[in-house]
């Protein structure tokens, strides 16, 4: 069974997956880069962007799982970039250069009408404007069997999970406190969504958990 | 200096302190019981309450330190008991039995005045009814110069907190999802009161944080 996967979800202690005022300059809002220490120096996260070398063990083991079996992504609109509203133009395409890290079809979820961006290393760039489940419908059919999966951002994330869609959600707890920004669990009950806590383990790092949904 | 501490507080991952439905039969909320498993096979806990071995290491570690320096405790009142409003008789002497393990004066915050209670091993339950800052200066004056411990339970803590009164506090927390409850920093902006990471362990039972507060 294809699944909707969220992994290397990175929150604060106190809860928060991005700093407030994101924007071009700050794409993980303020303080957001903080979250994400226990990554960065992976060998998982440094091949990505065509470096050698790199830690491995337990954060890069979670690194890594976040890319296996992976078919296709969906991506929130704010997590492809800072613009707002209707494109002013086409000259947008993501953060990541133009040869992103994803290497599948990519779903991007929005209100405005747009033709798909075909980059380089086979990541193509889909804008949905009909919704969440139609955007897991497109991925899914991309996938061909493999995974999906939910790269964020906060807001993304919320509407899969109030939905009961995401089946595995892997979150690393970072040592920070960002104080305000965007806030993944508050008001979700997740126990009652069906989640269940699946996996824990604390790395010098980041304390990891995997929650998954118990089957419908 | 003297400092007011809060030690071994207890988290799910989604922030809560304590489960839904707090009562005699349930004096952690349902699912409450759950946020502790890290400390309960401690050395330091089961000493506590005169049991003999129990686990070392990290998590033993953070229960022994909860003890250390401590000259009073505050404690509010739902932790001391399930009793709500006024005290209709002194039955009520709290969940811990004859000799408490607190060994020193204690503190409890209500707003219904009540004679103190002498128990044995030295613990004395005062009851203060003119507020948190009234019940911070009588334990400090009894501590005599060591630290005062908050106990809780969360709405106690969240009023220290955002007073800006806890120098210190070590949270664990514990791979357990309570999706509903008292959630400890729903809408407090740490960084903002003063707080900033100091520690950080993660250890098989929990993920370990000691925040402090800069100087004012």
């Amino acid at each position: 069974m294809s699944k909707l996967r969220v992994n290397c979800f990175s929150l604060s202690l106190d809860g928060f997956g991005a700093g407030p005022h994101q924007g071009l300059d700050n794409p993980l809002g303020v303080g957001g880069m903080g979250l994400h220490t226990w990554f960065v120096p992976t060998r998982t996260f440094r091949k990505m962007f065509g470096q050698e070398s790199g830690t491995t063990g337990v954060d890069d083991d979670f690194a890594a799982r976040g890319f296996e079996n992976v078919g296709a992504w969906i991506l929130g609109r704010n997590m492809f970039g800072p613009v707002r509203g209707g494109w002013p133009d086409e000259s947008w395409k993501g953060w990541w250069g133009e040869n992103p890290p994803y290497h599948s079809d990519v779903f991007v979820l929005t209100h405005h009408a747009r033709k798909p961006i075909t980059m380089e290393g086979g990541t193509v760039f889909h804008f949905v404007t009909d919704g969440i489940r139609s955007a897991l419908d497109k991925a899914k059919a991309s996938a061909k069997g493999r995974d999906v999966r939910l790269g964020g951002g906060v807001n993304t994330v919320r509407q899969y999970l109030e939905a009961g869609l995401v089946d595995e959600m892997h979150l690393a707890v970072s040592p920070v406190l960002l104080g305000a920004g965007e806030h993944l669990l508050r008001g979700l009950d997740l126990p009652a969504l069906g989640y269940e806590m699946a996996e824990y383990t604390g790395t010098p790092g980041a304390a990891h958990y995997v929650l998954t949904k118990k089957p419908r």
